[in-house]
């Protein structure tokens, strides 16, 4: 049993309303008056299984936040307020609570969300995080599936450094050629993704569809692409990597790791070719960095994502297991 | 460290907005637009805290779905629909899945509610459901505070039946006297809350303060009273209960098992003395067992519970422990 089996078989059926757009984004978006949506979501993390005991409580804080919140930025709104759960073992002391909240205080700061309400319950084993994200919008949200004919596909920052990160935190003795300041950057990434808010302004202006990158570039890019039911052409050689990552994949040789490896948080979207010299300013304008890296093709039964060599993107080693 | 120590100190801080109403009524409703409101909460349920391994799927569905119902209800609003996250580890096979999920279907059917969103995640160990709850409204909710001198206390229902409930499942050997079908209905409703979705009618309309019963009766009357900065007396000998609890209570001798046990999920409410035939004729009318224990007193520093004697209510071995 994998998290989209269970979903597809067993909790789509439950989802009968317009507003939880059968569970295909990621979000609902709840209608509440004329042109008023409340648009949520809710994402859990598992000490063990996301986290680990030995991470800093401050991290994890941030990181519950932030997973949540990349959610909804690359949906166009802006994030207002969350509920948290929390179910602790008796492992966790006072000492651990108070740099949690500590994460949590400061996350606050930065991204101007308040908390709204939640729980605190005992476990008999581990640490379970629950965060219900909260945001206010007039308009409804971008989706994964409005993707046209045409229009260019872009990512936001850079790709894989979080997979690179993981790789260098699990392989302590192989630095793969790399100074310390470079490994240090990418662990950082991998332990806090780092999404801007300022992404949602530019997604809700100019994106057709879009979504968060968690899964791998290359297996995001294809659920844009089946979703919208189309077939998706990307450049390889135009997908942006950060200065440390690229000095990693030249040594290590092998790109995959960065293209099909997760954690990276970043926002991948569509937009039509008309909007593009405006876009760029816009982008600009907020000092962030997108890059345009392919096209979107026509309507196919069966979507599929190809390079510039017209090949077909397939699965990898390095493909992210769903369902952690 | 108990879950009131960890709210009062390291969450209430973070709770900055009007909206979250300083975590005081577990709930929080969201100002959207002129008059409409969110109305949102959201709780926990662990195996080998709140439910067992041998407990049946469809019956864990049901109570993670009306623990939180339970809690809307009581603020007068109707719930609507709901985020589920599930933790699960290896041990949970796709019939747990299946059983589960029909639970939830019949109680999306019961209550009227619908699947808004979540997630799936793996966990190394246990099982944990996370639902938050959502409601639309045109006006703001009754909270714990608003009881005013005067005001009749209500409670709904009967009392002490899921307390008597886990009593019977954890003393096999001991019948109190009672028959199977008596042992049987308490059982039920120790493994099965059964909150109606009329009260929150009949509270909107004429209740002054408001809350569940989850933590107990009369400890849950104590925290009606300090939120409302009043003493509450109320009647021992008017307090409901179903036959099968009032044979039990009997025998067995001490109503503290009732009085402070806890999971009821009956709602305990305050009104205008004006409106007291009003109610009960709307009572009537929506079928709903409601039963007029006490009377609201002078506001005080100190907030305190008196009987019929003017005896203080204190603790008691059977205080529900809460941080469950």
């Amino acid at each position: 049993m994998d998290e989209k089996f269970i979903i597809k078989k067993y909790l789509k059926p439950l989802a009968n309303s317009k507003d939880s757009m059968q569970l295909r984004d990621d979000v609902a978006s709840i209608n509440v008056a004329d042109e008023k949506y409340i648009v949520s979501n809710q994402d859990s993390l598992v000490m063990g299984t996301h986290f680990f005991e030995s991470d800093d409580p401050m991290h994890i804080a941030k990181k519950s936040l932030r997973v949540n919140l990349s959610d909804l930025i690359s949906k166009g709104v802006t994030p207002y307020g969350y509920f948290l759960s929390l179910a602790l073992d008796d492992t966790i002391d006072e000492n651990w609570i108070k740099l949690f909240s500590q994460g949590l205080v400061e996350d606050q700061k930065k991204y101007k969300i308040t908390l709204l309400g939640g729980d605190t319950v005992s476990a008999p084993h581990g640490l379970f995080i629950t965060i219900n994200m909260v945001s206010r919008t007039n308009d409804n949200i971008i989706k994964r599936g409005g993707a046209c004919y045409g229009d260019n596909i872009y990512v936001t920052g850079t790709i894989g450094n979080s997979a690179i990160g993981l790789y260098l935190l699990k392989n302590k003795n192989d630095n793969i050629g790399l100074g310390q300041l470079d490994i240090q950057k990418l662990i950082r990434k991998y332990h806090l993704p780092d999404p801007r808010l300022k992404i949602s302004h530019l997604i809700r202006k100019f994106a057709s569809s879009s979504m968060d990158t968690t899964d791998g570039l290359i297996n995001d890019l294809m659920t844009l692409a089946v979703s919208s039911g189309r077939k998706f052409t990307i450049k390889k050689k135009l997908i942006p990597y950060s200065i440390s990552a690229k000095k990693f994949l030249n040594n290590y040789g092998d790109f995959d790791i960065a293209l099909y490896g997760g954690d990276d948080y970043e926002v991948i979207f569509t937009s039509p070719k008309k909007f593009e010299e405006a876009l760029h300013e816009y982008a600009k304008k907020l000092k962030l960095k997108i890059t345009k890296i392919g096209n979107v093709g026509s309507l196919s039964k069966n979507p599929k994502l190809f390079d510039e060599k017209r090949k077909e993107f397939k699965g990898s080693n390095y493909t992210f297991k769903h369902f952690k």
